[in-house]
């Protein structure tokens, strides 16, 4: 059988020279991927107690949703800033060049529900914490992460070190 | 049970005066609403035969990933300008104000393969027309489009009327 990482379509000096793209486009338009890529994310987290899936726009969507409905869960989004129609709580965070701001509906989350992030990749781990932060601030705790791929060059397990953190491919460099 | 209407949030005059908004995170957010939205959709095409599952970002993702995953069929991503990091096909619709470019990996359709789309919601019709080119540019035969919500009165059944068009919910209005 084939191996997760065999699907994963990585992109040499994109988007600039030195950095490795990995492509999870690949995996997904394979249907054999896309099963195995679901399969083995909600294999790493099924010791795991949670009440609600939360899933970052836009690649988080597209592992998010299928956990959450595989596992009969909700599923509740995270968005860039002006794209929620109800009453949102806001964090702004920084990225390499400049910042962003990320979005949940306030009564998305009840206080004390146990969350699972689900993203498709993990890099610096600048965006999962903003996430959590801003998960915290509506009274959810967060009890495990779990993404497709790491970069682990990119220290991102370091800076989330109080969480556990899942990841189905683990890259070593950046 | 309650039906799959009654998980929607409606917010008048939102984003502006006489629309009314129709805000699926309401649904998601509910595990049983979850459920029901993607069994609705999916008994709605399972006449079907198809091999690709399509979505448009980012709300396509929700819902046609799960479907995918469901009836072990590849997930292809149509994406806005810039994000694919493959060689893409493109094109540029018009908007209300202004125009739109998306885009779809020029690899991720085979000559004849049949298409099913799946997306949150159909208003004019616009965005599923520039899609279904997209699609038939690579060889790709739409077979059927798939959404929660339906729009009525923007038409957009009427500009799609060469294609099977599926709605979870139809709402006479705006």
């Amino acid at each position: 059988m084939k191996q997760l990482e065999e699907y994963v379509r990585s992109i040499p000096d994109f988007p600039e020279e030195g950095i490795i793209f990995r492509d999870v486009t690949s995996v997904l338009q394979d249907a054999d991927g896309l099963q195995l890529a679901v399969d083995t994310m909600q294999d790493m987290v099924k010791d795991l107690e949670f009440d609600v899936v939360v899933g970052p726009e836009s690649r988080g969507f597209i592992f998010g949703t299928p956990i959450a409905y595989n596992l009969k869960k909700p599923f509740v989004l995270i968005r860039k800033k002006g794209k929620l129609p109800c009453e949102t709580v806001s964090i702004e965070y920084e990225l390499e060049y400049g910042t962003a701001t990320i979005e949940m509906h306030k009564d998305s989350i009840k206080q004390g529900q146990k969350i699972l992030i689900v993203d498709d990749l993990i890099a610096t781990g600048g965006t999962t914490e903003a996430m959590i932060r801003l998960i915290e601030s509506l009274g959810g705790e967060v009890v495990g992460i779990v993404v497709m791929i790491e970069l682990a060059g990119l220290k991102g397990r370091e800076r989330l070190k109080n969480y556990r953190l899942e990841s189905a491919i683990c890259y070593e460099g950046k």
